[in-house]
C-alpha cells in the first residue's frame, strides 16, 4: 500500500500520466480525420482502449490509496467524471459521449500545476458573484416570458417558447445580428419592439460586463492588493520599530534618573558628606 | 396596528412573500406555453388572480402600516408600480400590460437583501454619470439630425426621420452589421459616407465604453477603496498612538522633574536641612 | 467696452446663449421632417437665419472684447469654427455644410461647465497616446498594402486600392461580418487568407483595446490617484506634525534644563547661599 | 572599423535610415495602384531595388561592426528577418513574399524610441501569460475535436476537419454571425447544439478577455505601481528621518546629562568647592 503510494506520488508518475494524456489527445484528434480512420482505424481504436484501461487503472489506484480523501479534492472529482464518462460509450453507440472523450485533454489542467493555479484562481472568484449571476438569470427569465407573450404569435421561430426566447435573447445580448437579423423584422409588425429590445441590450450587456470585470478585478486585486498591503505593513512596522527604539531610550533615561534620584534620597547627598 | 406591523416585519412574512413571487414567476412562465394553456388555462388564470389579490393586500397592508413613509423607500415605489400596473389589464385586453406582469418576478430583487445590495450599488453610481450620459445623448441627437438630412432621401428605411436615424445609429454603435448591412450600401451612393460613420463609431463606442467602465470602476472603487482607506487609517492611528504614548512618557518625565524642582524651590533643598 | 464685457460675463448671458442653442437644436431637428418643412418651412428658415445672426453677433462681441486672447481658449476656436462654417451655406446649396449646422448643438458642451470638464479630461489624456496611435496607423497601413497586393485582383470591391483596404480592415477590426462576409469568401480562392486576417484581428483589436483602456485609465487615475495621494499626504503630515510636537516638548525640556544648569553655574548653587 | 561604428551610431545615420524606410513605405503604397504602376512601374521597381540594396548594406555594416552582439538584440533580429525575407523574391515571382515587403514599414518601430518602448512594454507582459494562453489553446483543441466529431457529417464546410473547426470556433468566439450564420442552421439538425456552443462562448470569451485585460493591467501596473511605491517610500523615509532627528536630540540630552553626572562624580561638586 505504502509502496504504491510512493510510486503514485513520484514526479515521474505524473510526467508519465501527462505524456499518456498528451498522446491520447493526439489520437483523439487523428480520429476526426476520415482518411486516417480509413487506413489506421483499427490501430487508433486499439490505442484508445489501451489509454482507457490506463486511465481507469490510474484512477482506481488513487482511490485505493487515498480512499474517501480522494473525493475531497475537486480536481480528483473532475478527473473521475471525465474518465468515468468515457467508460460507457464502449457499450452503446452514443456518438455524443464518444465525442466528449476529447474532454480528457482537459485533464492536463489538473496535472500541470501552473494551469491548475490559473484555473483555480479564476474559479475562486465565482462564488462571490452569485448575486449578479442571480440578477442576470432573473432578467433573462423575465425578458423571455415577456418576449414569448408578445412575439410568439408572429415570430414562432425566434420566440415560440421560453427556451427559444432565452436563446434569442442570449444572441441579442451578444449583439449578433440583433438589429438586421431580429429586431428590424420584428419592428415591421410591432413598431415599438425597440422599446423592449434596446433597454434589454443596455441592461444585460451592462450587467454581464459588470459580472466579467468583477471576476477579473477580483482575481487581480487579490494579487496586487496583497503585495501592496505587505509593503504598507512593512512600512508601518519599520516606523513603529523606530518609535519603539525611541521609547526604549526614553525609558533608559527615566530609569537612570530614578536611580540617581533614589541614590540622592537614600544615600546622603554629595553636599552632606563631611 | 402594532400587531399588524409585527406580523409584516417578521422574517417568515418576507419568506412567504418571496415564495409567492417565486410561484407566480413559474405560473407566468407556464402561461407562455400554448399546450399548457389549452389544458390548464383555467387553473392558471385562477392562480394568477389569487396571486394578484395577495400582492394587492400585501402592498395595501404596508401602506396602512407605514403610511407616507412607505413611499420614501424607492424599492417600495418599485413594488407599488409593478403590482399596480398589473391591476389594470383585468379590465381590458391590452396584451402588452399582461406581458409586463412578468416584471413581478423582479420583485425578488427588492426582497432578497444581497440582490438588493448589488442593484443599489450599481444604481448609486449612475447619478455621477449625468455628464457623460448628456454628452452621449447630444452626440446621438446631432448624429441623427446630420444623417437624416444627408441620407433620408436615398435610404428612408434607415434614416427616414430622426427616430429611425437614432435607432440606426444605435445599431451602428453596437457594430451590428454596420458595414456590410448599412455603410457599404450607403457608400455606393454617397462615397464619402465613411467620413461620417467611422468617426461616429470611434467617438460613440469610446464614450459609451467610458460610461460603462466609469460605472463599474465607481462601484468597485467604493468597495476596495474603502477597505484600503480603512487599513491606511488604522496604520496611521497605530503610528500616532505610538507617538502619543511617547509624548505621554515624556510628559511624565517633565512632570516628575518639575515636581522635583518645585520641591527643590519651596521646601528647603536637601543640603540646607540641618 | 468694459460695460459690454460686464454684460457678456454675466451668468444670465450664458444662460441666454444656452437657451438659444437649445431652441436652435430643436428647430434643426424639426427641419429634418418633410411634413413640418412643407407647412412651416418659411418660419423655420426665418428662425434659422435669426439664430445665425445671434450666434455671429455673440462671437463678434467676444472677439471685440477679448481680442487675441479669444483664440487662446480652444473652446472659443471650437465655437468660432462651428458658427463660422454655417455662415457659408447660405451662399450655395452645399447640402453637407447645411447638415453640419447640427454640430451647433455641440456648443452646449462648451457652455455647460460639467460637460466641458468631462470632455476636457477625456481629451487631455489623448496626447499621451501618440505612440500607440502611431503603431495602430502603421499596422493599418502595412495591412492595407499587403491585402491590396494579395487580394485586389480577386476582390476589387473590398481590397481594390489602399483606401478600400483600409476601410475593409477597419470593418474586420470591429469584427463586423469579418468571417462570413469577407474572410470565408476570400478563403475559397486563397485558402491561407486566415493566416493574414486572424493575426491582424488579434494584433489590432489588442492594440486598439489597449489604446482605449489606456485613455480611460489615465482619466480615472488622475482622479482617484490625486485624492489617494492627498489622503496619504495628509496622513504623512499628521504623523510628522505629531513628531514635531514631540520634538518641541523635548526641546522645552532641554531648554528648561539648560536654564537650570546655567542658573546652577552663574548664580550660586542653593547649597552655597548662606 | 571604429570610424564606421562612429558613423553608424550618429543620430543623423538613424534619421537617414528612418527617412529611407519612410520613402520606401510610400513607394510600396504607390506600387499597389495599377494606374501608377502602368505609368511609373519602372521607376518604382528601380527605387525598390535601390532601397533593398541600402537596407542590405545597413544590416551588413551593423553585423560587421557588432558581430555576434548584433543578434543579441531581438530588434536587430526583427530587422534582419524583414530585410532578409525581401531579398528572396527577386529570384522568383512568389507574390506573397513580395507583398510581405510592406512589413519593412514596421522597422520604423525599431528605430523610433517611443514606439519601441510601447511595443516592448506590451511584449514584456506576454511571457507571464503562458498559462492562460495554454488553457485557451487547450479549450480550442478540445472544442475543435468535439465539434468535428459531432457536426462534420452534416456541416463539412464549417466543421469538416480540425482546421476548419478551429477557424469556425474562432469566428464564434469573436461572436461574428455565430447564431444566425452558424448555430441556428446547426440547431435545425442537432437541436441541442446550443448546449455545446453557448458554454463554449461563455468560457472562451471570458478566458480571452481575461488574457487581454491581464496583459494590459500588467503593463499599467508596472507604471503606476512604481510611482506610487516611490511616493510611499519617500513618505516613509521622511517620517523615519523625523524620528531619527528626535532620537538624535534625545541622545544629545543623555550625553549632556552623563557628562554633567560624570563631572558631578569625578570633579568635586560645586557645593564642595571652598
Amino acid at each position: 500500500m505504502n509502496s504504491l503510494k510512493k510510486i503514485v506520488e513520484r514526479p515521474q508518475f505524473e510526467t508519465f500520466v501527462l505524456t499518456v494524456i498528451f498522446l491520447n489527445s493526439i489520437t483523439l484528434g487523428l480520429e476526426t480525420s476520415q482518411e486516417i480512420m480509413a487506413n489506421h482505424g483499427h490501430t487508433l481504436h486499439f490505442l484508445d482502449r489501451l489509454f482507457m484501461i490506463f486511465f481507469s487503472i490510474e484512477i482506481i489506484l488513487k482511490i485505493i490509496i487515498y480512499k474517501h480523501r480522494f473525493f475531497k479534492d475537486p480536481w480528483n472529482i473532475f478527473d473521475f467524471l471525465i474518465v468515468g464518462s468515457s467508460a460507457f460509450p464502449s457499450a452503446g453507440s452514443i456518438s455524443i459521449l464518444r465525442a466528449l472523450r476529447a474532454l480528457r485533454a482537459l485533464r492536463m489542467i489538473s496535472i500541470i500545476p501552473t494551469l491548475k493555479k490559473v484555473v483555480s484562481s479564476l474559479l475562486s472568484s465565482i462564488p462571490g458573484l452569485g448575486a449578479i449571476t442571480g440578477i442576470v438569470c432573473l432578467l433573462f427569465y423575465v425578458g423571455a416570458v415577456i418576449s414569448t407573450r408578445l412575439f410568439s404569435a408572429n415570430f414562432p421561430e425566434w420566440f415560440g417558447n421560453i427556451g427559444k426566447s432565452l436563446y434569442s435573447l442570449f444572441q441579442i445580448m451578444t449583439l449578433e445580428s440583433w438589429s438586421m437579423g431580429i429586431v428590424r423584422p420584428i419592428m415591421e409588425k410591432h413598431p415599438l419592439a425597440w422599446a423592449f429590445f434596446i433597454p434589454f441590450i443596455l441592461v444585460t450587456t451592462f450587467t454581464f460586463l459588470n459580472l466579467m470585470v468583477a471576476v477579473m478585478v477580483n482575481a487581480m486585486d487579490s494579487d496586487s492588493g496583497e503585495t501592496e498591503n505587505k509593503t504598507r505593513q512593512n512600512d508601518k512596522e519599520e516606523i513603529i520599530e523606530e518609535i519603539r527604539l525611541l521609547r526604549e531610550e526614553l525609558k533608559e533615561l527615566k530609569i537612570e534618573k530614578r536611580i540617581k534620584e533614589k541614590r540622592g534620597k537614600y544615600s546622603p547627598p554629595p553636599g552632606m558628606n563631611p
